[in-house]
């Protein structure tokens, strides 16, 4: 184990790179998803499930943990891995996002935001460096920088403004971070749907030498091809020797494409929310458990799996749980989805180490074409 | 394994009882607990959890499955252990409980009962040979009579008027269930708070020699000390040779106190149900990880556990998963609540056989005392 954050590339295909970060809690395997703990528990999931599926790092959402239960509580109680009892390690957001998204009454300035709690309504404040400060209280290994996040379509002036300012913010947090060896702050590279702003903003923080670098702002209402095109202007102007990581995307086929453009590192809510709600994903695409069409099909989602949630149960057993809003129906669907996930991520690193990854890609999309195409006919 | 149902008596403490139930699909050692898996899953559980915690037996609720699948859909798919991946034994309701707590129109009537489905307002009739028709397709291996169970208080010629015509559906029933050598049908003891009723209902049921018979109609509304009461005038009118089923019951003291009289197994919601709110059984009696108390409390539930839900989480993250309403809140509770009351009948079990059973409901009663009284203290 090593005693400092270091990111080592180990093979690149194309654009598309396999690496592995070490940090004194362990190494994470790129390019890796990282399931969501949005407050210390992936959803419906026990933590030693999401380690057994090869996840090497969670995230953690700094909005909803310094609202419940406060990070100097986590603090007290030994931080968050202690807390939830996930030893290796563990991604922060910056807690900016949720603010914009979640809360309500916000006041947004050059100092930060203030904001009240969706939950009880008590009045908060969010600046740089009290963003960093609850990540050190959580004691998360990967930290990030506090940004604003515009929502697309936006006007220019007003994504530039935005940029401009998570730029001076991101200044403002490597100063509260300091010098850290084993953990990393990373900078977010912000300005939506503007090249140049894209550009400006990468060209800015990588000038900064962080550690490693996050594209914020993206999946944010755009389509796809405006997030890979501007993925194809942002990742040219960062460092290739950081790891980039890509926030909240995305689809197992957004995944696919970015990673062919050079993204390292992934976060979505996809696999867990839509396990809740019924949608498996798998080889062969997605598969809406609640359509009838279900009720009596005794084959699993997929007996070619190691997962058991995959593998033996009927496909009319799940429809049956989730048609019931029964518990176990998430519980397993959020497996299996994990497992889909992960397993997708170990075939894309072991396809960039054989120089095949444009082929795994083609045929990886193929199973979903196939599979929802037969679904459709029948 | 036996292809027959049969009951063995292997020790006795007092009226305490200590045996075994032997059936094609498994052995039963009473005194038994069957967690209840309503709709075909256990809440919150996985059923190999289920399974390793000690359970020999779990419980499937008529009313829910004929409404959702559906029992000739069940059929098709292999009957319900096959369909819930449960190859152990499972024991039915006969519907008629849920009918009269929670379906609405209901029509009761010499022959059945027709209602409406509370889900979607579907009309359904329930006979005694539907419900052993239904019971058949699930594929129950000790499945019940349907009988009409009386709300306490209540006035003694409704509660004999029920009484009786339960006894009428048992005689239509066990010609319905005919001669099945692997499997059982349990007639339920009717008669409210009445003790000659109670009587009455048993002894004609003994005198159709059942293979097993269910005390109905307690712990619905009346205090414990009548309950006990019941049991009391109850059990002597049954033969001794055949296993005695309180349904419904209940709390660990109400277990300890029917085992004292004689019964040999119970099932109720109260593990799994207390668990989603919240609520966790322990050694130390129950504690309400709701209360702010456990925010910031460190230690397990019980560190001497081998369950990891007891043993491994801290009550302050326990207490911030309630909070939040996090689904693994109701999954680590349920599964303490349903590893303490296994490991209670484990220890119910041993004492009988070792002729200690009362000293060990008094050290067990003990236990719990002192636990409360220290967390209403502090």
């Amino acid at each position: 184990m090593t005693s400092e954050f270091t990111f080592e590339l180990l093979a690149r295909d194309g654009l598309a790179r396999r690496g592995e970060i070490s940090m004194p809690r362990g190494a994470i395997r790129t390019p890796a998803f990282m399931p969501v703990g949005t407050a210390g528990t992936v959803k419906a999931m026990y933590l030693e499930q999401v380690r057994d599926l090869g996840s090497d790092i969670i995230l953690g959402n700094v909005y909803h943990l310094m609202l419940r239960p406060g990070a100097e509580r986590v603090a007290r109680l030994g931080g968050l891995h202690e807390f939830a009892r996930w030893p290796w390690p563990i991604l922060t957001d910056s807690g900016g996002f949720q603010v914009m998204s979640l809360a309500s009454l916000r006041k947004l300035t050059e100092k930060g935001v203030t904001f009240r709690s969706h939950i009880d309504g008590s009045a908060y404040e969010l600046t740089p460096e009290r963003s960093i400060e609850i990540q050190g209280l959580l004691d998360s290994d990967i930290q990030m920088q506090l940004d604003e996040c515009i929502r697309l379509p936006a006007e220019r002036s007003e994504i530039e403004r935005a940029m401009e300012m998570s730029l001076r913010w991101a200044e403002r947090s490597a100063v509260a971070f300091g010098s850290q060896p084993g953990k990393a702050m990373f900078g977010i590279v912000q300005g939506g749907d503007q090249p140049d702003l894209r550009v400006r903003s990468a060209e800015h923080l990588a000038a900064m030498n962080l550690k490693g670098y996050s594209i914020g702002g993206l999946a944010v209402g755009e389509p796809q091809s405006v997030m890979l095109a501007m993925l194809g202007e942002t990742l040219p102007a960062l460092p290739v020797e950081k790891p980039r990581y890509l926030m909240g995307v995305g689809t197992p086929d957004d995944i696919l494409k970015s990673v062919a453009l050079g993204v390292d590192m992934f976060d979505c809510v996809m696999p867990t929310r839509a396990g809740r709600h019924g949608l498996a994903f798998t080889r062969h695409g997605r598969i809406n458990l609640k359509n009838a069409c279900h009720a009596e099909d005794s084959r699993p989602l997929d007996e070619t799996s190691e997962c058991p949630a995959t593998r033996d149960y009927s496909r009319a057993y799940l429809h049956h749980l989730v048609r019931c809003d029964e518990a176990l129906g998430g519980m397993l669907l959020t497996w299996n989805n994990l497992a889909y996930y992960q397993s997708l991520m170990a075939g894309i690193r072991e396809a960039i180490s054989a120089g095949r990854f444009a082929d795994f890609a083609a045929e990886t999309t193929e199973g979903w074409q196939k599979g929802e195409a037969l679904r459709k006919a029948a």
